[in-house]
């Protein structure tokens, strides 16, 4: 069975693992904090590639930041990382291929290949973090536009300057459905700077009202987000993912955006495929790029 | 060369002509009121099927309505015209194939084939009338989804209830960016209930201050969905078609997506297609479908 090499970069760690073209992790998982600069993030990749190439048939990284249509590079800036890092000569770190994809896209084939949304050709991913990603699989593709960037769900939810976003817009979906966002409508509600995620979601399982109606708002702003998305894609599902999908209750949502909808039904559902989707995805869509 | 008799059918007229692989209409373009009831509008294309289809090699229809994804029929119902349509037997219309699309979506494809966004792989059609249509194009393929609904611009422009949508939810993009929307956006301004679209765009070549405000707004508004679409989609060029697109500053309107978007810069283009694209992007799908 051909198997691959999987890194997933995000801006605090660096994972990686070998992974077969099932899906199946089958090795341990090395995991590591991402060096504060460029040359220290391309010498820890080169160690781990080193010590496993001769192992497997690709290399697939999973990767902050979007990724070009040629799966070989990093478009733009990437937020918190260090800031060469979109120069790193990913082609160049292996004899073997070596395949690069968005971790959002990663994880929404991952999702689409063994997990949550498996053989639903059209599904929206979102990965509900501190911030929100976005990895959308249109007719079994996915989703990249012109050079790669799509996917970004910095959408408006008011035009009307409530609140800026990350990306220095204003009313971004992102700070909105985000655990940020979550602790922002908190503070909005409580007046209270110093509220967390943490907070709210005690305060639910306590049955406090105020806390109920500080997550009502979070939860139905991601339905709004959803609502919208829904009667863009038509999707087969939408399917939740990250640290803060956890919380949602996904029955309700769902309900709540078909009753809404001028398009066909949808579902609203959980990820599956784990923690390590990203690597999984990675895995599995460099193994298909390889196999062609 | 290969020839389409093709036909738009709206809620108040259908349209027909007869039109080559290239998109020309090398007909007279016949025009008739949309019929009252099913039965009606059935004998219209029947009648005009049979006078013309032993001329050409398909019928293209462009029509109001989703329709589903082996572009044969029509799913749900679709507003403002005959209740029993969305049951038409396109196929049984004539011994030639019969193909079927939204007319949104062929009046895109127009575009990407002989106008505005020519060339362009991936592109977001916006129809500003009355209402807002959407067509978007990804990868050189038309959006379409699970069932062929995709493409609804009926995403939310505020979260807080403030304008009941024609799909019966609330503050969706369509009742801000349409006609409709620029008359409420100035019966909001003006309190006045009888104020036309008309009256604003008079007031705006006569420099009155406050019908430059409420346009402004209607324009920012139209600015704001698009700035959504573009982080989702990151497409080459968005394309404003329609009555209303004509009264859009589409330099201005780029210049203001470019400046907030995280994707990669995208063009903001008047159709050139003219009014008969839905015809001619519907002939040259079927022609292209046809000779597949």
């Amino acid at each position: 069975m051909k198997k691959a090499l999987a890194l997933d970069v995000g801006g605090t760690k660096i994972y990686s693992a070998i992974i077969d073209e099932t899906g199946k992790i089958i090795s341990e998982i090395e995991k590591n904090h991402t060096p504060q600069t460029y040359e220290e993030i391309k010498y820890l990749f080169e160690r781990i590639i080193k010590a496993y190439e001769n192992e497997v048939d690709v290399i697939a990284f999973s990767t902050c930041g979007a990724v070009n249509n040629q799966n070989n590079g990093i478009l733009g800036s990437t937020g918190n990382i260090a800031k060469g890092y979109p120069k790193m000569p990913f082609a160049k770190l292996s004899s073997k291929l070596v395949f690069v994809e968005n971790d959002a896209n990663c994880a929404a084939w991952a999702e689409y290949k063994i997990g949550a949304s498996k053989g639903c050709k059209n599904s929206v991913m979102l990965t509900l973090g501190t911030g929100v990603g976005g990895g959308i699989i249109v007719d079994g593709r996915i989703l990249k536009g012109k050079n790669g960037a799509a996917g970004e769900m910095h959408f408006k939810m008011y035009c009307d300057k409530r609140r800026k976003c990350t990306c220095g817009s204003w009313d971004c979906f992102e700070i909105y459905a985000s655990g940020k966002g979550l602790k922002l409508t908190a503070e909005e509600y409580t007046h209270n700077p110093d509220i967390t995620t943490y907070d709210v979601i005690d305060g639910v399982k306590k049955n406090d009202k105020q806390m109920l109606e500080i997550f009502n708002r979070w939860q139905d702003d991601i339905t709004i987000g959803i609502i919208g998305l829904a009667n863009i894609f038509d999707p087969d599902c939408v399917v939740l993912s990250g640290s803060m999908a956890q919380f949602v209750q996904t029955d309700l949502v769902e309900q709540k955006v078909n009753k809404e909808i001028v398009t066909t039904p949808t579902k609203v559902l959980k990820a599956t495929a784990g923690n390590y989707s990203g690597m999984i995805g990675a895995a599995i869509l460099a193994l298909e790029k390889a196999g062609k």
